[in-house]
């Protein structure tokens, strides 16, 4: 039993930084704290990306998610947060991310956040 | 049993402002009346919009829905009038409300409208 | 906008009452109030049943659930109630009523209550 | 255009009266009038069936649903009238007539009805 | 019994008209006449359009559908006069008809039809 | 181009006669034609069976099924026959076919035979 | 038993040439051989089209791709062949062919193509 | 912030003890740790039950599933434990648990135990 | 990259064998090697026992169905030895095992089979 | 059983060179191993290209796709092997290669990369 949450997210090299390609990875299993009741809140996370020079690693990734376990959070803060962290960590060339949370009083959330990084445009 | 319906819609300051993000909202148990035969209809509406300044409060927005139990009101009014509400609470970047309403007659109605504010434009 | 709920059921003779057969309604728009917030639930009903000399009439069972909209009540202690006017009013060979409630706090409630005329053995 | 709505339903010798075998009908075009408003009612029709001497032919099914078209009846009474003609055409070994008609008033109903031959059973 | 099938279609002012928002109506109970052979066909209608002075009144939408009940038409021809129908009566914005036929021997055919006023441009 | 449909089914022993074991087989793509017409039909063939001393082998099972390609036949006869087949061939301890066709004139129909061999019995 | 598989296909005016509008076509049914095995191959042919002077007659389309039932073919050539024949057939304004083959060797193929007239441009 | 997690289930009395009747309540948001790695373990919860006397309440039942969020347990064990919690708690007729078990390592488990009173016979 | 596939099963106590309970595991992920083709074969395994005094450790059952990666078999075969295999490691009150294979020219095949300990009936 | 895996892909000459059009081939059946641990990995490869003068042969395809059997990869890395080595062979006009793999630790992963002729471009 030695494994332990944590916040430290861990990145390897793109091992095709020429081409701009995509990376999803979909987390059932999001849950923190609701902040104003101190029960427990349930959430999807859907991360999507282009990676530049680095790609983050999944066990961390998984690591990372379970260290808001015992964390509060809003909604709407704690979404723009991880895209954040993974903004500073990857500087990917493009990344999205949507929480969809469970129901709570008969009403669905979802937020969706993304950035672009500034040196990079879309080939078309 | 002290809680009551209210038309009153609270805000929270958007954690982000910098950034255009969405939120979703989906509540699946609006419920009014008919104006013309003053019995039960029922609707599930799903708002999306990107927030300026302030995000609506969900508790309130519930409560506010609760509000139009015993009310009547046609479909196309209904859905603009719930979405005026919500751009002047709000003063949105962007909001869409969809109201799909449940089957009458054998006939299925939805009603969508949308508001973008004048002072924003999407990046892309 | 003359109509009105009312708890009154009404009844048409048993077309064929010389042969075990089986009607089966499902109402997905029931909704009540919670008796300890006051605030709106929402059920789907499922009944089932054997007629013996009488059906129940649909547009009386409409009204008649439209009459708990304004009304408090318990999931089980409901479910036993309709399940007993439907009882009394019928008098029917079987009959089985499920109320199939809205997700409430991350859980889903179901009730299944069912009644068999003592005078009445199923044929095989 | 010269084929025509009809209540004549024809068979065609069974294949293998020897054995114990089932064919199922699903319907999904049947259409009647609502004999209290005389606007149109719809279900889907779901036949099963063990034959003894006949089978029914499909094409003349076809043609006897249709001549429902411009009929009015209740749920109930045209269920088991349906079921009465088929018993009385086949002399089935065993048959069950399910009619599932659409949504009206919020409501969805569903009529099942069975007969089995006097001197049949089955054997297991 | 009173009600007929009548291709008077009504109206009512669209309450919102200085907003482009989207009306969407499904109706899956259109029948008609097969013109070759006089055997019924079955579509569901898929309407949406953004109004401009006024709105089809539903009613009257459900009984101009019941109107082709014993009428011969081909897909082609229907889908497209129907849509003139609601062009001439509404004067719309952006009108889109679809026409989702039954299958027949094997064939499933859907028909779609869209008319945009020339005084009118979409805002992005 | 030398494979050929052919009638000839063959088996392999069945490697674990001592245990009661259920073998499905799925067919999606069983085609003949319609005896009436000469046109095509189309069929999903279910097969369900205990063996006995013998299995029968997929690959002619495949071949077998296409001799019927250019072949006329009436459901419920075909149906039969099939079955009959496999019983003679395989004397199973249980076998169940069932033949669900599409859709013809708004009307889907499925065909279930069942035999036991009269030398064994289930064991509960 | 008369009527037999061809490859002629018949055309009928389109009613509405004056308009832009679409007609989508489905069959499931398609099969051919295999031109290397011999065997049966199964696809479902999805036809989208904006016709100008003519359209494509149903029973003769169905009748000509039963022409293809003993006739090898490879999937990327019979997918343009057949698009090929209905370009000359109806010279429409806008043409797209699916054919989304069966499962073979853990493998599904699906061939899309498509052509413009020269003489057309999408009005938007 | 005031409530918390607590392994303290609290009952109501059975509002018609006279009847057999079926209460279902499923969680999906049950999470706890795996007793080997320490990481999260996730389930989806659902009970079943014949209350007697008792019924248990739905908040205290949340509650007392959020006391399993940061203790190790075994599927098999803790399965079995919180149903032996519930059958001491209610002493229900009759009761059945299901915790349908994430999928870890590419394999989805699924653990379901009941137990019924010797005091209770089903009534048929 | 130490781990290696292997036949070598473990088990763990059954934590409560007073309870006749049941344990469901699915793993989507079995391959193996056609014995006739030497190619790949895909199925879904799905395992269902009510344990006796042990139960199957997951971690060794995933590395057991890894130890058929690179061996031939054929599927009623394969399905009737893994059973043994358990049956002989468990000695289960009652144990189902079902082999859901990959399509393979067109057919879908699927294995299943039950084993009995002669010490045990089932209470009800 | 003398076929075996390999990495020589074969191709034939694209029937229709003169059109754009597209292949769209899914691969259900895709496995590796996981670099790390050793243990297998599986995944879905969806391959989408607009062929030029050459097209891949399927059985070709189906035993490449069978030489990863035993060969370790990381998912980037693998994903944008296997198109490189398909615009080697093909030279397409454009090609998209997506990999959803199974779920690993509650985490689902897609890799989608694209490739385009510089040579080409779309025509609208």
């Amino acid at each position: 039993m030695s494994k332990q949450a944590s916040k430290e997210l861990e990145v390897f090299p793109n091992p095709k930084p020429s081409r701009d390609y995509t990376i999803y990875i979909e987390s059932p299993e999001f849950t923190c704290l609701c902040p104003k009741t101190g029960q427990p809140d349930f959430a999807t996370l859907k991360l999507e990306y282009i990676p530049d020079a680095f790609c983050v690693e999944l066990k961390s990734w998984k690591i990372y998610l379970w260290s808001y376990r015992n964390e509060g959070g809003f909604h709407e803060d704690l979404t723009n947060k991880i895209l954040d962290d993974l903004v500073e960590l990857l500087n990917p060339r493009y990344i999205r991310l949507t929480a969809d949370f469970n129901v709570r009083g008969g009403i669905y959330t979802t937020i969706t956040a993304e950035h672009q990084s500034p040196d990079w445009t879309r080939k078309d």
